[in-house]
Parts: structure tokens; C-alpha cells; sequence
């Protein structure tokens, strides 16, 4: 649709570097979680999987998963549901702070995460057409399109 | 969170990149949304009202709105209702095959799309932070990575 724009209201580089960004999105998403399936996640649970695992302690509290995924309190809370019921996570409340809630990883849960990291290491995480060098400068591009947006 | 993936699997340049992607994707996604919401539409509505305007009969069949955005036509019926709810776009049947609907953008449709490009433009379609060279970068970059994906 790019080119159409162009004709229609004008050279915007803005405007196509944006569609551009929800597409390849779009395609980089859905080849995630088509490598995702078979483990029952989609790539949004698989980061939250993944972020959980990093934690020295190997738990997390819920309120820093949204804020390290930059997501909304109430997507953390349907993916933590989705991932208990699978059996993946489990939620421990906090000894010394009530109010406060870990997640964690059950053993089954470590096992689909190794399985599904390697599943998507073999895609090459979907972004393919680039090499390293190319890589590099897109994640910096776009690194600042972040900042600019108050992003960290 | 790719700080702490390059610690915990290795430098991983495409998983970086693709989560950046990601990201980005939510950021200026957000903020389209928020500069089109006075309009009551979303940037994916948007983007369906424009391409039925940049059609030279002023009309697009149903089935190619979806193809161009490269969306699945469940996607293209629920904006196409949401639409013609709000009185911006009407179906017409084709005259000479009933099985093609058209899709046309009614008067108020029309003035909707004239100040909601202004709104997005205003914002310089919320991809600020690099200047008209990097964006061109930028999006050849993406160009790159959608080709490979089989993107056209």
C-alpha cells in the first residue's frame, strides 16, 4: 500500500516506514508463534517464560514481568493465567510482603522453555534477509525510533 | 529485556532485532491509535478507509482490501462492520457479479479520512527520532526482512 500513498498524498517516509514496521511485525509474529505451537504458547507467553527464567532467583514478582515487557498489568495477568493452567508457571505469594506475588517456573515449565528457545533459535527468530552487520544497524534504527517514543 | 538474553543464550542478533521489532510495533501502534480515537477509529480502520480512497472508482472489492493489507478477510469483515456502523464505508453489490461486494467510503467517511490523515501526518506517523535518510534506511532494512518472509 506504500506506493499508493506515495502517489496519493505525497512522498511520506514516515508514513511508510510505520506501515512497514506493522507489517513486518505482523509476518515476524505469526511465524513466532506458528514455531511456538506445538509447545501451546504464542511468543507473547514464550517472553514471559523466558523473563522469568532470566531472574537470579528464578522468580519474579508480577508487577515487574508487565513493566519488563513493557506490557499492560492485564495482558501479564491473562498470559500468567493461560501459563498456570498449562502447568508452565506457578504464582507464590511473597513471605514478607503480602500484597506482592512471584511467578515462577515449574520443572515442565523449564522443559518447554529450553525446547521452545530452540525451536525459535532455528527460525533465526523469523527475521531473516539480513545479515548480522544489517541486523545490528536495523536493532539501532529502530532503537531510537524507541527513545524518541520514551521508550528505555 | 534483550540485555539480559544476550547474557543468558549468547549474542543473539536476530532475537534482538526481533523483539525491537516487536516493540516498536506496540509503541507506534499506541500512539496512531491515540491520535485516531478522537475520530473513533483505529489505525488498522484507518488504514482501510485510506485504501478504499486511493481506489480510482472510488470503490474496492472486498476481497482486495484484504490482499493489499495483507490481513485475513475475518479481519476485513469486522473492520468493514465496524465501519459501516459508524456511517464511514458502505457495501454495494457488484451488478454484474453477485458474489463481489464492493466497499465505498460515504461522505462523512470521506471527511473522517481527510482529518484523520492530518492527525497521523501531525504526528509524523509517530516514527520520530530518526531523520528522512534514516527512515529511508530504515525501511529498506524491513524491506529486506519481509521479502525473505515471502512478503511482496
Amino acid at each position: 500500500a506504500s506506493e499508493l500513498w506515495v502517489e496519493h498524498i505525497g512522498e511520506s517516509r514516515s508514513m511508510r516506514l510505520a506501515t512497514s514496521i506493522m507489517r513486518v511485525q505482523q509476518l515476524i509474529s505469526s511465524e513466532l508463534d506458528a514455531a511456538l505451537k506445538p509447545f501451546g504458547i504464542t511468543f507473547a507467553r514464550y517472553e514471559v517464560l523466558q523473563l522469568i527464567s532470566f531472574s537470579a532467583a528464578g522468580r519474579l514478582p508480577l508487577s515487574k514481568i508487565g513493566e519488563r515487557l513493557m506490557v499492560h498489568p492485564t495482558s501479564v495477568t491473562n498470559a500468567m493465567d493461560r501459563l498456570e493452567t498449562q502447568g508452565l508457571v506457578r504464582r507464590v505469594a511473597d513471605q514478607t510482603d503480602r500484597r506482592r506475588t512471584f511467578a515462577e517456573l515449574t520443572d515442565e515449565g523449564k522443559q518447554v522453555l529450553a525446547q521452545a528457545t530452540d525451536a525459535v533459535m532455528a527460525i533465526d527468530f523469523a527475521v531473516v534477509g539480513l545479515d548480522g552487520e544489517q541486523q545490528d544497524q536495523a536493532f539501532e534504527l529502530l532503537k531510537a525510533v524507541r527513545s524518541a517514543a520514551g521508550d528505555f
